[in-house]
């Protein structure tokens, strides 16, 4: 099978995005993932201009990868000084990574009304720039900013451009569609005039969602000869997004016949998503093409008997392919497995349950879930959930109440939190108090105290995560919350979950279930 | 220009997924919204077998619709009866519209498989189907049930198919793509096939997402000679959805050079996306193609610099086109001239302010975001914060204090959330008391309450939307949390931000920005 090269563009192009960031550890963990995930070149970030994508670059160095190219993006040398002297150039090169990409001008209307400069000087800005890299040692990729749209205004200009670039030693050439408005034929068309120019040249294609079209435009490209995808995970991406990755990768390798990642990493793309929307705060689509939740669900009826029958009749691809499931939304006796093999995993004993309590703990579960739980990252209290159902739950204490202030004395004056609690543990009860950041914090302190006398062993657990989803943002302040906690006690961590239109209340249930996964495996 | 039929199916196969419905009279209101737009055929459900669609007949029947032709949907007959004695078809009869779409098989895996009938036998079903319907006096539309899956199984029998609508007297044949695994350039050659086959015939489209490719498809279907486009608005529907047509149409209008709607109702695309949102209570996608918030947004300080000097750069069309605005994005790594833009936008005048106040709102704005501001979906908070550094702010009232209580007096108890405020306004001393869903809910009431007396205005104000983010999930409870608000008074909306390690302070900000931005305005 012939391989296409895979470019990710999520830490420089994506990051653009309303909405999207990485935090500067999230950023070594998301290119780690890629690694892992089979992806070839990871754009780091603006390289020449910004210093906190510099500081990715000395990160980055620390980890071992194992597959991918880690690649400083810049822009070529300003019109009116040498390459040499370029401030952003060198900072490029400080980046010190083997691959770098810049990005130059293919469309005359750029090259007269931005640059501002004549035609023939940024055909040498191309040149001197691409050659300034290679006497440093870089591979280089030459990004042509729109090139689709400069191509369709004057073609032997584009192809100039792309010329000064490989004569200089550009290891690949990229052709971009930046203001996403070229259609999938126009870039099959120019692609394959590109690709007849260059044959032996590496031809990538760099796209954006404009007119919903990014992932169509980078497959046409590539059926035209380009064997180099650029794009982002989930496409996010400035105004609508870059190509979408996770889009384009189970076509070319399921569709196609090519090969990108591989058919194995490919079933890793499920889990590659979820974990980006993850470390970028993003809700995550269900409807998104291949990996979303609906992607593969099916409702009752004819569509269901037929998938029963032969999945293909409703089904493109097998979900396994991409590390999705299917999903039938009334099968209760899969639902019954699915209890099982969780509560296996849980380390739950429930062979001695029989049909009805299954029953009942699917029952219980679709109630939750239509309240708003979710327990996909809540295997704690799934866990208290299954006690609570089979009549195996026991109160390790009994609240009786608690009160939480939050004052503020003027308005340049911090907020103060504070919260009393009052709980009834072996006989006894215990009234305690505690300060926080916030509330919840305040609330938790005091929770704690007032156990640990009974239980010392709370004083190992300690919260690792802390995450709050407005699930109906438009009922605005009394719309319904739901609160994940992870806690940890350096052992192992688990996650609970709480929902409420009271975000305190929200949060007292994840905390209080929190508490109580951890008696329980003490005991 | 060539005229292209456009088909919209939100009413049944959109009404399919998950989360989407229509309240009745939402149903109407919406097939008044698509005619006013330019629709042709307006599909109202599946009339054979649904007694809620049946309704929708009746009440769009004593609407004066001035365009939209209103089509009932249902399927061939069954394989043991007459055409005439099948209760589903009889069914779409009584729904008494002049259009009737009716889907068959095509597919012969579906006719073995799903069907379980022969070959011959699901041909005629077609030809039966279709006679009938004629006979009693309706055009037929046929869908072609998984047509690309089938011919590239069977390209003559997925023919012959079409043959038996077609000799029976169908005004149109739909070649589907149930399954949404149709690569563009398969759909490109299979659709010209088909055109070949009927040149005179009204030749549709009828494409699914699964591959990200639905809206591709269409278009290349449209290249290849079909004149009819099927689709949902928003992409509404089961699985990944429809073919978009709010993706679908402007690219066929302002790129291809058919006429479907028409230019002038094109300029309504936006509207009609955000009503049918809130018709079906989708939050809507900011990222969406053309509509979306986002879609025209610009970021970058080189982007906005260019999109001054010409917005051909960095806009593959006029926003106008599609009834959409350029929005200028404030954040580090903006520009002066995205602040002018910006401040344009807002209405606020800084023709006066000098190069150094620039600077000196830039440094504000870069100080701001490191502690985790982010003004991107908050302009309201960058409104204020333009006064506030040009000293043109004002405060309308001055915060004495406030306190927020929420307590919970047993295990099964509620928590109870008061809050009380003390503010100066114009001399006076207001103070008064909130309870609410939550302690910000709770805060929120206490403040109207407060200023209603000095500001009535402050009564058309309602939060639309409440939005929290963990900045930092692993400090858990004491993490740095940004609350976003969206405000609205009927008139207008507007985003504000606020950003501490408590809650309750962060959401206070917000509503403080919020408050004010009202009351600058009412000036």
């Amino acid at each position: 099978m012939e391989k296409v090269f895979v470019y990710d563009t999520t830490l420089r192009d994506g990051a653009q995005a309303e909405g999207i960031s990485f935090s500067d550890t999230g950023k070594v963990r998301f290119a780690c993932l890629l690694d892992d995930f089979g992806i070839d070149y990871i754009e780091g970030g603006f390289a020449g201009s910004n210093p906190r994508d510099r500081k990715f670059f000395n990160d980055i160095r620390k980890e071992k990868l194992n597959h991918s190219r880690i690649v400083a993006f810049g822009s070529t040398r300003r019109a009116d000084v040498d390459a040499k002297d370029d401030v952003q150039l060198a900072g490029l090169l400080a980046a010190d990574t083997e691959w770098v990409t810049i990005y130059g001008k293919s469309w005359l209307l750029h090259v007269s009304d931005v640059l501002r400069t004549t035609a023939q000087s940024n055909l040498q800005m191309i040149a001197d720039t691409v050659g300034h890299l290679k006497v440093n040692g870089r591979q280089v990729i030459f990004d042509a900013e729109h090139f689709y749209d400069g191509y369709k205004d004057n073609a032997e200009y584009a192809m100039q451009a792309l010329d000064a670039a490989v004569k200089e030693g550009a290891s690949a050439v990229v052709l971009c569609d930046t203001n996403g408005g070229t259609m999938p034929h126009e870039a099959f068309e120019i692609t394959s005039q590109v690709c007849k120019r260059f044959p032996d040249l590496e031809i990538g294609a760099h796209t954006h969602n404009d007119s919903g079209l990014a992932v169509a435009v980078a497959l046409e490209a590539v059926r035209a000869g380009a064997r180099h995808v650029q794009g982002t995970i989930n496409g996010y991406g400035e105004r609508t997004g870059n190509a979408n990755l996770v889009t384009i990768l189970p076509s070319l390798e399921l569709k196609m016949g090519f090969n990108c990642i591989g058919r194995d990493n490919l079933k890793k793309i499920h889990k590659v998503s979820v974990i980006s929307d993850d470390l970028t705060n993003q809700l995550g689509d269900p409807r998104q093409p291949f990996v979303g939740r609906a992607s593969f669900s099916h409702k009752a009826g004819a569509h269901v008997n037929a998938v029963q029958k032969n999945p293909v009749t409703f089904e493109h691809i097998k979900p396994e392919s991409v590390g999705n499931a299917r999903h039938i939304l009334i099968s209760e006796l899969s639902g019954g497995s699915n209890i099982k093999m969780k509560a296996e995993e849980l380390g739950v004993d429930i062979s001695a349950v029989d049909k009805e309590q299954i029953q009942a703990i699917l029952a219980a579960v679709k109630e939750k879930e239509k309240k708003g739980y979710s327990y996909e990252s809540a295997d704690g209290s799934f866990k208290i959930l299954l006690h609570k159902v089979l009549d195996q739950h026991k109160p390790f204490f009994e609240l009786e109440g608690f009160r939480c202030i939050v004052e503020k004395r003027g308005p340049n004056e911090p907020c103060l939190s504070e919260a009393t609690i009052k709980v009834k543990v072996k006989g006894e009860t215990a009234l305690t108090a505690g300060e926080g950041d916030g509330p919840v914090d305040a609330l938790n302190q005091a929770l704690r105290k007032a156990l640990v006398r009974f239980y010392p062993e709370i004083e190992e657990v300690s919260l690792s995560d802390y995450r709050v989803r407005i699930l109906d943002p438009k009922n605005a302040t009394s719309a319904v919350t739901r609160v994940l906690v992870e806690s940890g006690d350096g052992k192992r961590t688990w996650g609970t979950v709480g929902v409420s239109e009271n975000i305190i209340e929200a949060s007292w249930q994840a905390l209080l279930d929190s508490v109580e996964v951890k008696l329980y495996d003490s005991e």
